[in-house]
């Protein structure tokens, strides 16, 4: 047993997410939707971002910090394989790790120390990051790379929205709007539930949302400004 | 100040660097160097690994042994640029970094718990291993980033082996000559020490080498099976 470094936050990420409900599997996979990165000022400075307005991606690596101390074992169910079958953790992307750390590719639009805004994040609200490093192509970037289990982006649901709410949906920021849209069609209900109808609630930016899936389609049946 | 989560080597790497002059300065850049990872079997079980084997490539997520406890500052002086231009920490891949985890894809060939075997690191022997994870090219293969200051994999230098080596070269296994020659292609000199002409030495899968570098070329001048 050989014990590595304590990490320690550089940032912590203020994201849409915040319910672990409606979080985007991957990144990249709601592309628009936004999310600051606060950098801690006592441990960085301005400097340490010096260059980066000449970087359009950056990796993230950041803590799975609803996991912390959770027990875990060697094998995971992945979602995308309907939440029956069993694979090696060091197979997949699952949050149940060993070392419970997290990797994202994501956008960056804006360096202003202390804060970054990124696109296309798949972190819940207050997750902490550990480290951000730009994106090498020339490097990193492998189109001909196979995982056989998960061979391509996932399918998306059709989202709908109620008639219901049509004013409400009028009122909408545009951002907003796709945040939600985007991130209900990735279809967040954890699988070994999708067989059952019923309501779903969570709450994406300022906004507690409810919906129902039948088929293929997702419809979206309930939006209220969040309270607190 | 988030303390994050203390982490803990699930494997080592055996590679072919037993000394940091050599090491690719990324993954890939080296792509026929094979490198094996130990997993430890007390702390993860065969198990782990169930799927990988449907895999191609992996992301490692290791530690900067070597600095571990080192200070560091924001900025850094990528030898890309020559060591004379300074960037913020987090625009580069540097090794000296806040916390010290390193992030490299690398291509999988073998998978027999407790031992996988990669070609294309960029890590020095005994480099702890924090975490292994799918590459997922979907979401991850990104042709049109940008990194202004690095924008393509580096240029080569010649590998010229002194005719007074031909009995060794021609004795030399295909695949330690190949790890060789593909490492000391990329300039393992350090950027502020290239004006000087001297004759360089380090340590690559068994051998002791050493060579020089003029202009576009470099000559190989020693080859040693090492001792110990």
């Amino acid at each position: 047993m050989t014990l590595g470094p304590a990490l320690q936050a550089i940032a912590v990420a203020r994201s849409p997410y915040r319910q672990k409900l409606g979080v985007p599997r991957q990144a990249g996979l709601a592309p628009d939707v936004r999310c600051e990165l606060q950098l801690d000022a006592s441990f960085v400075g301005p400097e340490s971002v010096r260059g980066l307005e000449g970087v359009s991606h950056v990796w993230l690596v950041w803590g799975f910090s609803e996991h912390f101390g959770a027990t875990r074992k060697d094998t995971v169910r992945p979602p995308r394989l309907g939440g029956a079958e069993r694979l090696g953790v060091f197979a997949t992307r699952s949050s149940f790790r060993p070392n419970p750390l997290g990797l994202s590719v994501v956008k960056l639009l804006e360096v202003d120390f202390p804060r970054l805004v990124v696109a296309g994040a798949d972190l819940l609200d207050g997750t902490p990051i550990y480290d951000i490093k730009p994106y090498l192509p020339w490097a990193e970037s492998i189109p001909e790379a196979r995982c056989d289990w998960a061979p391509q982006s996932p399918t998306r649901l059709h989202v709908r929205w109620s008639p219901d709410l049509a004013a409400s949906v009028e009122a909408l920021d545009a951002a907003d709007r796709r945040a939600i849209e985007q991130s209900l069609a990735l279809d967040p209900r954890p699988a070994w539930e999708r067989d059952k109808a019923r309501t779903w609630s969570t709450r994406i930016a300022s906004f507690d949302v409810s919906f129902e899936v039948s088929g293929e389609t997702l419809m979206i049946c309930g939006l209220r400004h969040a309270s607190g």
